[in-house]
């Protein structure tokens, strides 16, 4: 069983978050979820929504993948050394990292993703590639796979990014049922971008 | 501004409750989010997922909009009279009842879809249907709207529900504009239902 972690903060987006937890959900055998914050404090949103968290100091499991979400959050983040740091040396030690909106944001910002192709929210793209241009940043892309980095577009994004990365893992025909299993409609084709501004 | 209280319990489905936050967070000015449960604990689910909740005897506001989603938890649920009661008193005073997925089965045992049309998810379609004859079940849409009643398919068919109800109170551009800036494409006709099987 891999365990994913997912590494939160103030004010990330709801559905970045929980969209991605659906889908590896529905593979309950093969992935274990934890939610981290660099406090381990209760975590709040800007939509209303409180989780509990476990101080990455002390999680529990090692960690094979590390999700990073985006929102309102980022803003102040990408000014923060210490959460920058620890991201920085969490994603070295993940398997697998995965970034969903303007979590690519923090990779870059950190550094992590020097040199790789990686894409971003297309609502936030121009404050995004601000961060970094280290990065081979991909303007049309529903998603990017480079090396051990999975990076998705805006928001909803992330649910067909982590089919995507299902699909990689466990074989497309295991994307497709969890899809129809939630109703969901999986763009399956990572370079279509219909929300890419042409 | 209007007050939705989503009424949770252990073992809902992530997706269902979260994607609805989503859709109406992106409305900040218009709609206040509370969650709620019977007993006002700490709420678990089968994916790893913690929410803290108030209890429903002590909620700071009225309700405007009750949410109710599904989930395994519901299969315990319908057998539960308090949790029934309970359900039954918050949707004749709340002035709109949206149910996600299985939650229309929680809302049809409660009785308070006597006489009304209603769906559900296709994936657990004879279990809900047998929760209650009383109810004019819609084996074919996206989601249905009776009365003060919305109740939607499976899953991630919560969400185009709910750009629907925020299409119908606030306009379709505001309900595109929503998609729109969360990268997600709405399944904008509520009669187009391509997981019915045929």
């Amino acid at each position: 069983m891999q365990t994913i972690t997912a590494l939160v903060f103030n004010n990330f987006e709801t559905l970045d978050l929980y969209g991605v937890v659906e889908m590896f959900g529905r593979l309950p055998k093969q992935y274990r979820l934890q939610f981290a914050s660099i406090s381990g404090s209760l975590i709040h949103n800007h939509h209303g929504v409180t989780l509990p968290t476990t101080a990455i100091a002390s999680l529990e499991y090692p960690t094979d993948v590390l999700l990073i979400v985006g929102g309102p959050g980022t803003r102040d983040l990408v000014h923060d050394s210490e959460f920058l740091y620890e991201l920085s040396c969490f994603s070295h030690t993940a398997n697998w990292v995965l970034s969903v909106c303007t979590g690519s944001a923090l990779l870059a910002k950190a550094g992590v993703l020097d040199g790789l192709r990686a894409t971003s929210n297309k609502r936030a793209w121009q404050w995004v590639i601000s961060q970094s241009d280290s990065v081979v940043w991909q303007p049309q892309a529903r998603w990017v796979v480079d090396d051990k980095f999975y990076t998705s577009s805006g928001v909803s994004a992330g649910m067909d990014m982590t089919l995507g990365f299902i699909a990689d893992r466990h074989g497309v025909g295991t994307a497709r049922q969890i899809a129809y299993d939630v109703e969901y409609r999986w763009h399956e084709d990572r370079h279509n971008d219909e929300f890419c501004p042409r």
